[in-house]
């Protein structure tokens, strides 16, 4: 595996390889990886002939108050595991290479982006679809694999390439979860030993939600209420959102339709982290209906 | 000549050009060719295998004041000349292929984009920054030729191609004038007889401030009197601004120094045509420097 740190020869290398007729697959990364990246890379192994992983912590979408100076980085420790699971190379760009001093463009999307994550985090999206524009251009890839469990993000980046029109498959991949269900993050490190034993809580308020719907519950607020009931168990935890909502719009009906795709989103700090955490459900017809599609699978 | 309303029949089209190994040479105009833009498509004939022409005339980068109903088309005429002139491809999309129903992306530059037109056309770059990425996905190219008439676009792309890591080298081919020194535009079709007689003022007003920085002026705001002097020679004219700043960055210091690239921007109506044009000049080392350079050729 090949690191690269220069956006010149990323994009002679990228340009080369397409013009020997080979796809290319590139999984954006801040680092600190764990098996959610890792499925990532062998997704885009599977897909592609070549997988480009891409290593930056991206300033501009940390807000001020956000944990950028600690966010947790390991150059040699991600070597190794980009190396050991056959990503072909590693692009790990620094900062001046990637914001050189007069840079002064963003790319910004509306509507999808001011709820939720991006109502908590103002900046937060526009910095992701700056930066994955930016990578999309350097790794000039055919596909590009991003995981559920940002699940916000994958419909930014879905409306950036739609409209923009990059030339670029999305993929997403569904979350990788630890023994308790909590869902892998590079964050999840910040969390103390006792904390940590409490976090498999986000994933128990999804699958209370979801079995209340398998049981035919289908209003909004009350499915909420089970997400916020249950969140509550945890007295430290603070809620910043807990909401099922449409899974491709974000919106809000007062119920829920047979054959709606609702998304389950829940982020809330736990102490000092803050924790996300997704999941896809689509609505039954019937109450017989026993496998009732969830998530990308 | 082909003729091209699909985005991912072009994106097709390009991508195999590409894979053939052979260059690509965007040009992108709103249509209603005339001079300026065939001595566009000439450039691309010069320096690249394939040109492709694209006629849009883009909604995004008019204000709700302007004139994007009336702006000028002409179809038939516009295809004649591209494929006479030897353009490979015309991209022709209709606004729903290029804005569909739940477009919400925008390109936004910064800081350049604030003063100029920027100030008189608020939107204007942030449409011209859009549609330019939209069309570098689609067309794919290798080269873009811009027109320097469109002084502060021209900064504005390139800061775009820069920022965003597009890997296409932007070429800015010199502004083509009329017998009296008028700058070639689809706008110019507005004027009225009379206006049209009168228009040549913009031409004679930047030769003014040349022949002034020849004689030895370099403090700024003189040299803008002598534009501002000149244009009111035509009582019709109202200044939007006409000033003369640094080329590459716009700024404005009270002296220029020798060795410095100046560009005279005049943005101005003449009736209800508003009319743009711009010149660059290199302050001489000494006052005997005859060829100073002047704009890009």
């Amino acid at each position: 595996m090949e690191v690269i740190n220069s956006i010149k020869l990323m994009q002679e290398i990228s340009e080369s390889i397409r013009n020997s007729g080979k796809k290319i697959a590139v999984v954006p990364t801040m680092g600190y990886l764990h098996m959610g990246h890792l499925s990532l890379i062998n997704k885009a192994k599977e897909i592609a002939d070549i997988v480009i992983t891409t290593l930056f912590v991206n300033p501009t979408q940390f807000g001020p108050n956000e944990d950028y100076d600690k966010y947790p980085r390991d150059f040699n420790r991600d070597f190794e595991l980009t190396k050991n699971n056959g990503s072909n190379y590693l692009f790990y760009p620094d900062t001046k290479e990637m914001y050189p001093i007069n840079f002064s463009t963003c790319v910004e999307i509306s509507r999808i982006t001011e709820k939720f994550e991006g109502a908590f985090r103002p900046g937060h999206f526009k910095g992701v679809a700056t930066v994955v524009a930016k990578l999309f251009n350097i790794t000039k890839p055919h596909y590009a694999i991003f995981g559920q469990k940002d699940y916000q993000q994958t419909l930014v980046i879905k409306r950036l390439v739609e409209d923009l029109n990059f030339n670029i498959e999305i993929i997403i991949a569904p979350t990788i979860r630890d023994y308790d269900g909590l869902a892998l993050s590079s964050r999840n490190t910040y969390l103390s030993t006792s904390e940590r034993e409490k976090a498999g809580i986000l994933f128990k308020a999804i699958e209370t939600v979801k079995s209340e719907i398998a049981k035919g519950q289908r209003e909004r607020l009350i499915l909420n209420s089970y997400l916020h009931k249950t969140l509550r168990q945890i007295p430290e935890i603070k809620i910043d959102y807990a909401s099922c909502v449409i899974a491709n719009t974000l919106e809000e009906p007062e119920f829920f339709l047979p054959g709606d795709e609702v998304v389950i989103l829940i982020a809330c700090y736990l102490g000092k982290t803050r924790l996300i955490d997704n999941s896809i459900i689509k609505i039954p017809y019937s109450l017989n209906e026993s496998n009732f599609k969830e998530d990308y699978i």
